[in-house]
């Protein structure tokens, strides 16, 4: 169930039956010379509708923009500054905690968003604290990395080994064709797996490091038919992990 | 060209033929018993994609949160606080606009952005001045509402006369339902045609008065085909507009 | 009766009776060659202090500085940015409120404050429910232009017509005329009526197209005796405003 | 030569001669049964334009509300917070830096501004040296209280000892009445001289002590002749002060 | 007994007898050529855990950097911006407020601090009101300067007159040399006495004048024996003002 | 080489030999039935002088309180919102950039900070990009916590098993125990070894669940004797990360 297709008075419908939503958040930067920029919010936003479906949950508007400053000397690339993300966080979830949703599940595509997501949940209960609603104990927020369940891992590592790298990866890749086989990018990677291991640190530094983008991996791996195996297998434990955090005393 | 199926290569490229972009920006708000909560979103998106495609121009991805403070008393509404979308805009266009991007024309679906978004271009290109930027004298921000085209006007009156109203509105429904016609809403409509006229203060006093969410609107007289006239002439209304805003001396 | 030149035992009387207050907000920018810098401020503290005699409403102090960074570019131009003025108006509204103040009718000088002001409400109807207000959702905001009544228009249009403009306007210019009659400055204005038409961005663009500051406007043909009508009008419109705002239900 | 009632190639002109600026600052809050809400912005104004006019300065226009978060317990009182403070004198005088402007003497008609605005001048210099303005390190910001001159504190102490206390003083209402003598306000004032000693905590606790509004002060002994004298001794020292500012190395 | 030395449950079991708390506050700045820059804060500890010791009273942490922007431009300087200043003690106050402390006793090293303080002071007792704490109008902040007791100032004046200054006084870091006999410095002052009386305004401004950033001192004068005469006669006044402020009505 | 114990002379002297600084950061909060609260700071600075002494690195002042939101539910915890920790972190960094420093080495004793510096890390690299400063592209800040050390999570492992935990752990007491012997508390741990695998939301849903405020740990396994060897061993890590980050290219 999409809240965007959906009229409030099937929201207010569904909050008889659960508390909780499904947020994607993802990314605009780039992924090297052939990963899509729009990548983590693609990839988000897809399982997270999976999980939607699967699980009869109400999935949220895809936070488009996350926190991606580190990347922004490549052109096309978009980010808030955390403390941006954090206003945001406190702005989605106030009031629809103050409407009785209390189970907020974030289903991320990005790595770059987890520090400032979780500086934003605290910062979140903070701020509904202080505003004293009534439910304010009762509300918890999830951050759940679609890249990073113990089956989507393992595949990752079985197909790619090595290979895989920290960005623009060939499992983001993958997932990526899978859902837009019409946009699949090919170009000349050199090399063909990208260096590692350099810490990140402001933007243009960054890009003197990583020269195209990509950090240790090869996305020349990808295959829509592996984007398919990881959306399946990713969507599935994400299904658990929601219904873990419904179901948590 | 989206640029979240772009590669940043492409979009250098891309600089190279043009400093333009289109950025969609919406809502997500109750829209009366039958209007979907991302109408707004999902009408600024669908044109801007047909406005892109029309001029070979460069769109961003969707703002699919807005200023929507009114709303939330209607569950499923999220709203930024200004000041969230204010900051919010910064980090849209900062970055973009050290990368090159001198025209940033953002395709707006929601009326209650209108303010918020004018005062965050008057702050932007103050923190653009602030941050030295090279090209910051060339910097333009322009905001362009789908629904305010002379033709999509004049067709909304045709169609629908006083029976539009300002918020749910037959046009908007419409759109939505020509791009979802799987999720085209029924409901009781009682009445009709809902109540006008009352000033929007805070959203307790909102619900009170405009007790369905609707403002003035008949949306049951909505129809898809109606919803795709509206499309063809809002597209061409702000094709029209993005290539005058780009060729603005 | 002016809140400056009363006492607290006064305030908490007047609240006996009434719950409006009036607040008048301008501007503190250029307003061409022959125009006052403060023709804003000047005008919208003169017509309230006007709707507040014949009301026997309080009127409260001029917020002299509004949103104007377009202006920038001239010297003697101050400008708060949008999320200060948001700010602000929360620090203005809150205390009035906690102290029983529930219609706040601002009486405005300057076009330039509209979307901030329209932004700063949205963001003050929020801060006062998160602080839990008793009487949150009584508090009423309304902004009200002393240049925009019905009659102030067509007196303008049938004295000026064109020539009229949008900014450094000959109707402003006499009103301050009527009022500072010893400050009437006079110029050679080249051409006779500014140019027009060009959107408003960033301060360097705004002088360069703007060169000397107006819009549009023939301020040459204001006179101090137009001044007075436009105050009367003026006055009589926003009193009836003011009534109604107290009157709606 | 007040700003408001200037022109910009006045102000443009006027930059050709003089760097300074004098910026009137008051307050809106209660000031006793008897003492004008609008007492401090009143005395600081006059003052200020008092010392323009003595010395062909430009005046700007009076910020009318200041830091008065403490009476906030007496109806009619407002205050900014001072973090809106600090933004806001930021506002004021990076643009007029940017223009020319390089000192910047702030009049003062009220102590609980002084910490705020100490403040908010070392975060001005911070926000002015990182937006990099050619002049950032000859920008200078002075807070001169208008009652604190030598002569104007020996005339209170002369005329009215230790019944001068600190706010709902004497002397401030005896200047407000020299300038207002149509708002000299009565009433009985018990005990005459009010309480005194208690240190400024919340707005609740300050009302609980000093529970009419007075601290230490006995308004009663103010007259306009006495506020004919402090005003012309007051405009003496600030003249000099300003001056000195001027020539400071 | 000292917060960071305690546990939980003592801290639960203190608030039984007692709901005041004293923290320290210093500052990380220049104090010359002999001085250490982090005499504030050296200074400010120490005494607080004398009085801390002298009372029974819990001693929370120290915050060692301070308001110090107009020392930046000597080496090893570190500053909050008094905005940051604020937010951080709304964070520290709160929630010891909300887990019943009630009397906030800052023993402050640093007179940089001082405005900063106040005005942090009158906005946390704003954000406590806004987050409706219970106690709100019982919480009380106070700031007490170890150096500007009746006692301690007598001793300086008697031991060094005039040479005393006003930054990188022979007083601290006399107090400086008795904590950290180790640690003492020397150098050769040039002039002995250094210049005082010129205006604090930017940074750069401050090193033009205060060339090696002593202020009117000669801390040649300092012994550690004076320190500890220093130290026991400020922790006597220290807990003189915290046993009155507890006592406070 | 303490910064708080050295002058500006000779931070200037250092700077010519190294562009190095160590800055701890700890946290205020209960850490359990025994744990001081002051644990994290305690810990993070000891082996912060440590490493400075073995490295001729100079150190700055220890930041006391962290971002631990969670626990402030325990009497006596305090916390910065991950907002205000961003612009302390701003504050620390901006200002010795500007000085020379280029790599910001942060010794770490809570996990809790690690998302909300990770956040501040990006955030600050924007803001010396926004301020132009020279050396931008040079500064470098890394976050090293003192327990995660390879050396150290095996000691733990070996000598506390599945009872380290991960707050209010073995390890950490330990080394509180070695520094501060005359602050060991002892207290009836019920259950010795405290509960796990929560997540971690709002404060009272926290201690809800870890009722004595440990999670998973037994901290009655620590000796002083543990914790000088848990001290050596991060030392020594934290000496080969800190030279590492000084040589990376």
């Amino acid at each position: 169930m999409l809240l965007h297709l959906s009229t409030w008075p099937e929201v207010e419908d569904y909050l008889t039956r659960s508390r909780g939503i499904i947020l994607p958040i993802g990314s605009t930067e780039q992924h090297g010379p052939t990963g899509l920029i729009g990548t983590d919010a693609i990839c988000a936003e897809a399982v997270a509708h999976g999980v939607g479906e699967a699980t009869d949950a109400l999935v949220g508007p895809t936070i488009n923009v996350g926190m991606a400053l580190h990347h922004l000397a490549f052109p096309g690339s978009i980010s808030l500054r955390p403390s941006t993300l954090i206003a945001l966080i406190q702005d989605y979830v106030k009031p629809l905690a103050r409407n009785g949703f209390e189970r907020f599940y974030f289903i991320n595509g990005h790595g770059g968003n987890v520090a400032s997501m979780k500086a934003a949940f605290s910062e979140t209960y903070a701020a509904i604290a202080d505003a004293n609603l009534p439910n304010a104990s009762n509300i918890r927020c999830k951050l759940a990395n679609w890249y990073q369940g113990e089956a989507v891992g393992s595949l990752a590592q079985q197909l790619y080994g090595d290979q895989e790298g920290s960005h623009a990866t060939p499992s983001e890749v993958a997932l990526t064709q899978y859902l837009y086989p019409e946009a699949i990018k090919r170009a000349n990677l050199t090399p063909s797996v990208a260096p590692k291991g350099r810490s990140i640190y402001n933007p243009a530094d960054f890009r003197q490091f990583y020269t195209d983008g990509r950090m240790g991996s090869n996305p020349d791996l990808a295959t829509p038919e592996h984007g398919q195996q990881f959306y399946d297998l990713s969507v599935k434990e994400m299904v658990n992990g929601y219904l873990s955090f419904l179901q948590e005393e």
